[in-house]
């Protein structure tokens, strides 16, 4: 059994890994194979490979072959938007609130970039995404399956039908939603989707692009033949092994994860009923995230007084190297005047109604503080 | 303790994790932060990298901030070239017996690419340099520490002279001598060298690009910006943890290293005695690896016969997904009579004496059984 942080709430950033997945892992480096060997201890871990590719496809409704096998989500992102644009696409559409390994990657293709705006919820407005296709040749559109900091759901399958109706590409970074609601690639209608295993409780270091029949993966990594072409370098076999254990868990505990929207709507009226803001709101969101602000109380201020009190949440996403920054999604949802403000709750397999209450007293309990220090100032 | 398969002499393949890698792993688990959070459980997870940064640095004589972690040692290679053309070099030199990760990558680079040819026993002929090196603006050239097939360690520290006085770069693959013999990045006068962690006895899915001060590291992966901003994507902190271990573990058993050197002659000697021949015997190589030839004993029929007899051995590299074919290292010393009949047999950490013993029996019992064949059917 893992034991974890007495309160651990940031799941969005990295979830613990699940027992399923330890163990996974542990058996793997039993193997002690190279699934490109022909040998005994090689064929082993083929089949541990293979048995990982068809338990990720299950979990998004794809069979084995559409998945292959990368370092992580942000290698998923950026093989999805550097194959489209190799495939030949002319521009990319980007929602304005794409995690950077989407955003930095589409600025670097070489191609014209534009932003689909989002609603002060943080919902993706497609009234603009018909005419952002417009053109000549090909558009890929990324539109992300649920946001990293708010957990507002993107209106993916309405978004496709346009992209379709253009003959664009539809790539879905999912990997904040995985395991979290139920995804089926086909009835997104995305052509491609990115998945990380460490946001599911597996390993860090593996992810997956998976690929409908309309995309194709122009490999970016050169070398070997593995992951048939589309990926050179020998397999992560250990972190693949965790990473399927993670998924069969994750699907098997989808209904569960609901859970947390309870839990997490009590401590949402702790926050509002103490002046606080609760950001996307009126949107469809993952049921273990909460985005939310109270002016004043800088993020980075709250998140430390939180770690005082062994509260771990975050300030936006993780993904820049321990700084601290005002939320760009927040911005884009018209709230610059929140940004410096919010905070990121983020529940995930192994936490409890407890995690989520202890978090609330200590956020309640450091916001009393500084309003009564500012009330001293005064 | 892991346990192995009985004779596993496949280690340029992949080595068994050490025990001492696989307890960083699981310590590492336990952590479930991300280095980029800045809370307890992210401080902790970040201590983890670094401290591991400094064991894979020290396990080449440079300070860690020398050194990027990648997924493995086909990124390391393809960062290093990518990141030199990105640089402006106008040519690239690779040796005849690069990995295929160096060989597509240059090819795939956009930049005209020459061959370097290697001496009968596959030691670069650093005579063709200085005229490669030729010409307008500066040219790269890639030479390997060891040969994976011949294990053949190459003139390393003779070539950075040459590349030097031309104003080149010189990027190293030290994949497979890692671990092997000693390293050290500055003697060898490399400005890159790409690592592995899972040949050393660290976890698959690991590698590093060590880089000096002549050389920028060019991110080819973007999004957050982990690695100083290097290389996007949340660090694999269990296996950075795996191999920094590995890394420690490694150093402190070099001198053992040296010891499969002796078994390694005997069994040479056993194949010789039968009317095998030895490749590359001529050249210094890697104590622990042994590239022979048979005429007549098909590559593919002593891989199979020896994973019969649970001897596991390979066939040049191993990383054409189950493919064997004719190995083109061996072409390249001018032995394309020899190509389609060499074997390679790699001892590491965990291997005995007994080990190459065995290997040698099942080797003979299989060489009589295809002589005797051969003669009946003469």
């Amino acid at each position: 059994m893992t034991s974890k942080p007495a309160t651990y709430l940031d799941y969005n950033a990295t979830a613990p890994i699940r027992p399923e997945a330890r163990d996974a892992v542990l058996r793997a480096f039993e193997l002690a194979g190279n699934p490109s060997s022909v040998h005994a201890a090689g064929r082993a871990a083929r089949d541990v490979v293979e048995t990982a590719r068809k338990a990720v496809g299950e979990l998004v409704g794809v069979v084995a072959g559409s998945v292959t096998f990368v370092s992580g989500g942000t290698e998923a992102n950026v093989l999805a938007i550097d194959s489209a644009v190799a495939s030949g696409v002319k521009r990319i559409v980007v929602s304005a609130i794409e995690h950077d390994a989407v955003v930095e990657t589409a600025a670097a293709s070489g191609v014209s970039v534009s932003v689909l705006p989002v609603d002060a919820d943080g919902v993706a407005d497609l009234s603009k995404l018909s005419e952002l296709l417009a053109g000549e040749g090909r558009t890929l559109v990324c539109l992300m399956l649920a946001n990293n900091e708010t957990g507002v759901i993107q209106p993916v399958a309405q978004a496709s039908a346009i992209v379709r109706a253009a003959d664009g590409l539809l790539h879905v970074d999912a990997v904040q939603a995985a395991g979290k609601i139920a995804i089926d690639f086909s009835a997104l209608g995305a052509d491609t989707l990115a998945l990380s295993a460490h946001k599911i409780g597996g390993p860090q270091g593996v992810g997956a692009l998976v690929a409908g029949t309309r995309a194709n993966v122009v490999r970016r990594q050169h070398g070997g033949g593995q992951e048939r072409g589309r990926r050179a370098g020998t397999e992560n076999v250990a972190g693949i092994a965790g990473f399927g254990a993670a998924a069969v868990a994750a699907l098997r505990d989808l209904p569960q994860a609901a859970d947390q929207g309870i839990w997490r709507d009590a401590l949402a009226q702790r926050v509002k009923d103490a002046g606080g803001v609760v950001l996307g709101e009126g949107a469809a969101r993952l049921p273990q995230t909460l985005c939310l602000a109270a002016e004043g109380f800088a993020s980075q201020v709250q998140v430390m007084n939180l770690d005082l009190a062994e509260v771990m949440v975050s300030a936006g996403s993780a993904c820049s190297s321990g700084k601290v920054k005002a939320s760009r999604v927040v911005e884009a949802m018209g709230r610059s005047d929140l940004a410096p403000f919010a905070l990121r709750v983020s529940g995930g397999w192994a936490s409890t109604e407890a995690d989520w209450i202890v978090c609330g007293d200590a956020w309640l309990a450091a916001w009393k503080r500084i309003g009564a220090r500012r009330r001293e100032v005064a």
